[in-house]
């Protein structure tokens, strides 16, 4: 064969529902020389990890860790590591990765009932304390935002209602953390986890996870320790996690003071994902979702002043992602590839129902920016022409200055 | 809290056995600006990967991608996608991995059968031909190289009696792929996993995976497509693998023609993954293994002028890591934290029946060098005279340097 020259990918604005371009100081930080996964150095940068999304997350949670994998390995540790085979879940689904999570807790031989609602819409709490009542399941797992519908599911009243009915609550917050509120401990969250992927502002491939400490109790009772490295004395229990890989127990003893040998830590990963909180907190937690705000109603009025009709239900749209509905006549995915080839910016198609129908645009972590928002606008408006739809010239570029200016 | 600063590493030459400094190309690739997961830069990309793996595995298997996790993500996937609940599984156990092995099958409800040999030994192949026939299992997994004793296991003789017994061949290859010697297809490899953190020269995080045709067969007779993003006509199989995150049937999809999506493909570690690839390949493979042995010969030759006791078989020991009994009266631990606070060099302490009783010494991937060797064996002798031991001044080096000049 003939060898390919080094990775050298073309200039690309990713203001699609993720992953999104990093920060370059993110990109930078996995450049940085590996240590051994024993150094003291990296432990003591799995310690600062930790404390920093103990602050991106608003827990105190000793159990605030990273799960080696995409945000998807996140979900599938929470999930196999808390359902016991047998246990009722409770699925409310308002999108595709709703869908996910039930998927994911049946191959965790869950019983998984679901709830749905229309995609565009989400539950109200009291929907999701019916529905508890009635399935009485051991755990709650809810998304909060799902890219697929751009939907925020309020999470402040659930943790609340789960304590009355002495359920686990679960959230997967991986669109939304960093770019909306979530507050682990003030909403009673369980068990949390994310990607860095989205309004972090990192490459996809380290998950972070909270566990409250009933959850780390749930995890700890099913606990096992390798025969390879298990010492006299050490339990192992049955009841195991039918995975080792994501087995939370042996998880926790390596970012624990027992430092017990499971995976090697991806070190690169872990350079990143600090780097991302430490953007995030050092720009400060609830100014970086501000600006996640601001840039998510720029790009709004900007996409309503170019004529395009949002999907779904504007007052529970995420900050970070916006469907709009692709013009009658517009052939959506020649549209996107023009906009990526002659533009470099990448806006992103859509699942299941909404296939075909709806574009989704983003402005998260890096690309939170006024003048990523503006030029895609100003690019999107080129090939919306170009594709014969009738757009009323700068109409959304101004829009979109106007809110980036206080004046929206 | 404080916000720390940006990672910084100290300089630390990693001579353990693994993880081991990247090849400096390794870190700059995955510095690369991010794309989109389906942009045709990324699925291009993709496709060198594949191809490029096909080749360090030495396979024309179409089925050969990455799994977004560490090493233990890509054995978890493999033993996870092709065992069934209630499958016999042997698992010839000769050190540590072997029992990880073992554990991971166990987890996935095989009904799992040992044999074990002494730790510093190997198997003949009769040895696991007689349990083959004495456990009829569906599947046997067998480590080739396990760190933990420094053992290569011979796997050459190994297919053919699998093929004869109608067994699938899994070996696990983490520890030794690119520094010893590994035929996928001439070796009748039904699947195989590895890592990037040891011979390969780069970050823990991304587990290269090939599997034969028949290994295909039996994780697609178990495929199983997403609620959301299923279509009318896809069947979905009862027989369900028990994880979502390592059905290799929807990775499959993912990276094929379909490109289904899954999980979000970790850009970075894609990224660290084609160039540690492309570094062997440019080397040329059979050039690359030889470096790794003439390094492992010279540093085995290097210890043992040292004075030090070598453990195991040296005749099966793999290229890239050698373990030295830790001398009387030496504080095993004390020297090698002297070692690395004094010299920043890094050797590695041992597991199970090993612990304190011996280091263990790698030369791979990058640090598979003459002056990466001498150093080492420079300042590990400076330690042991530290330590109270009897060391012939310069013989460790000069033994090491001859068997580079090829005097050895």
């Amino acid at each position: 064969m003939t060898i390919p020259g080094p990775i050298d990918p073309p200039a690309r604005l990713l203001m699609g529902p993720g992953p999104i371009s990093a920060y370059p100081s993110v990109l930078r930080a996995m450049s940085a020389p590996l240590v051994g996964q024993y150094d003291p150095f990296m432990t003591h940068a799995m310690g600062e990890t930790q404390e920093l999304y103990r602050q991106v997350w608003g827990t105190t949670n000793d159990a605030t860790v990273l799960i080696d994998g995409t945000s998807r390995a996140g979900i599938e540790a929470a999930l196999v590591s808390l359902i016991r085979p047998g246990d009722r879940v409770l699925v409310p689904v308002f999108g595709r990765f709703g869908h996910l999570l039930a998927e994911i807790a049946e191959r965790a031989l869950a019983e998984v009932h679901t709830i749905e609602t229309a995609w565009g819409q989400v539950f109200a709490p009291s929907a999701i304390e019916e529905a508890i009542v009635r399935v009485r399941p051991t755990l709650l797992a809810l998304v909060q935002g799902d890219t697929s519908t751009t939907m925020n599911q309020p999470l402040g009243d659930i943790g609340a209602i789960c304590a009355k009915h002495g359920v686990l609550f679960y959230s997967d917050a991986t669109a939304s953390l960093g770019g909306n509120d979530f507050e682990a401990d003030a909403w009673g969250l369980d068990a949390a986890t994310a990607g860095l992927q989205k309004c972090l502002g990192g490459p996809s491939g380290s998950a972070p996870l909270t566990l409250s400490e009933r959850a780390v109790e749930v995890v700890r009772s099913r606990s096992k320790i390798e025969a390879g490295i298990r010492e006299d004395g050490d339990a192992s229990a049955s009841d195991f996690v039918r995975s080792n890989y994501f087995d939370l127990g042996m998880i926790l003893d390596y970012w624990g003071p027992r430092r017990l040998n499971h995976h090697t830590e991806a070190t690169s990963m872990l350079y990143a994902a600090r780097e991302c909180a430490r953007v995030l907190l050092l720009e400060g937690r609830d100014a970086a979702i501000e600006r996640h705000r601001v840039a998510g109603a720029a790009m709004l009025a900007g996409v309503e002043a170019l004529g395009l009709v949002v999907f779904g239900d504007v007052a529970h749209k995420m900050n970070n992602v916006v469907a709009v509905e692709i013009p009658e006549g517009v052939p959506g995915d020649a549209a996107r590839q023009a906009l990526l080839e002659d533009f470099g910016i990448e806006i992103g198609t859509s699942f299941g129902p909404l296939h075909g129908r709806v574009w989704r645009i983003g402005t998260m972590g890096y690309n939170a920016r006024k003048d990523a928002v503006l030029t895609t606008l100003a690019a999107l408006e080129a090939i919306l022409r170009r594709f014969g739809a009738a757009v009323p010239a700068g109409a959304g570029v101004e829009a979109a200055a106007d809110v980036f200016a206080g004046r929206g």
